[in-house]
């Protein structure tokens, strides 16, 4: 029996979130279905972040144990032709004996991709979240800073997060605007439920005005999740990275 | 009746084409029915360029005379509206006395995006050629430069081409690769029908040695459809940007 790592990218559009469950669509649950298809192996795999529905990933690092002697190359190639029906892809495959893509993490990394228009997306349609009024990314970037460091996120949680405590440390939060993309990256050990929409969503609201940056320092302050003022939808979203 | 300019972004997905068609899905024509839905005004829109089936566009202009008064904002509004149910968005609108997008435009520039690697692709799927084969970005930059400048470019164009004649002068054609993404940039006056599709073919097979920089040189040379090595599929394709 080996380990493997894996990276996996994949369009959450179709899928209930990363997590295996019994009667949605999950990618933890097709990449294991695809893994079972042609080797017969129950497997479960373990990945290094869990996304909501609709969350994306362009490298989620994941691992499992599998018996049968392939090489990894071989074995990436046959759970991507299993996953056909699917937009998941195995992108990185390698033996990696003693390894755990959640308990070793040490870092996390969420991109959050805006369009600051009026038109409706065509292409990026589930993969940004349009937003109409005009932000302002140099606000948004400046409040940000306000929630870099040790922070209790209580008001940036969800209602259904499981995580012992809503204290975490956040790394770096950081909104840059291209023409009309505004990206928003985020980085921290690990998040708590819905932080990153939560985060991105109060963003939002200073980008046009409607909140100042004293009103996200006071609804961080709040430790409430009624203080929060929006939460960002999941389109937008993409797990980007994990260090180790 | 005023003349209105329209900026277009469209995913080429579920299109057989930019150019109106009795039995299939065309960009123009959802326009045009889109504009006949609320005021029942029977137009033709004019577009700078008329892309293949599975081409997209960033940035489309075209234009079209309309009888009722309405203000660019509102008009936008109303066709946009009218398109929700497909990938086709008014990004921009402008009244224009006498301008034609197709007639006037000088210059017309391309992208197509190719992503070098193995696994499938995801959420690119339709909007990227993926290339298994390593690819050498710097040895395609360098053939491209040949093809660079007036020539006749028959070995390019596609046998249903109606353009007058087989000679256009390329102004731009650049190679860049950033990770995985390859993406070639390509501008000139306008034009043959698969010209792009057809070059970016024929730098893959220089991208992985199958073909050399003289290979290239005698492709176009031999002024001979026969000789083209590769049509690239229209997946990757863009149209960017039209200029007057």
């Amino acid at each position: 029996m080996k380990r493997f790592r894996i990276i996996v990218e994949y369009d959450g559009r179709p899928f209930a979130g990363w997590q295996r469950q019994p009667d949605a669509p999950s990618v933890q649950g097709a990449i294991e279905a695809a893994i079972h298809a042609f080797s017969g192996e129950n497997v479960i795999v373990y990945g290094a972040g869990r996304t909501d529905a609709g969350v994306h990933a362009a490298a989620m690092v994941a691992h499992f144990d599998f018996e049968r002697p392939m090489s990894p190359f071989r074995l990436a190639t046959a759970i991507n032709s299993q996953l056909r029906a699917h937009p998941i892809s195995i992108i990185g495959c390698e033996v990696a004996p003693g390894f755990h893509a959640r308990f070793d993490c040490t870092g996390r990394a969420y991109r959050y991709h805006i369009i600051n228009r009026r038109a409706p997306l065509t292409w990026q349609e589930g993969l940004a979240w349009r937003v109409s009024l005009a932000l302002d990314a140099d606000a948004m970037h400046a409040a940000a800073q306000l929630l870099v460091g040790h922070h209790d996120f209580t008001t940036f949680r969800s209602t259904a997060c499981q995580s012992a405590s809503p204290e975490k440390t956040l790394e770096r939060l950081s909104v840059t605007r291209h023409g009309d993309d505004i990206i928003v990256e985020a980085e921290a050990r690990s998040f708590l439920h819905h932080q990153v929409r939560s985060m991105v969503g109060c963003l939002a609201l200073v980008g046009h005005g409607k909140w100042s940056a004293d009103d996200l320092k006071a609804a961080l302050e709040a430790r409430d999740r009624t203080a929060l003022g929006l939460n960002a939808p999941p389109d937008g979203l993409f797990f980007v990275t994990a260090h180790y």
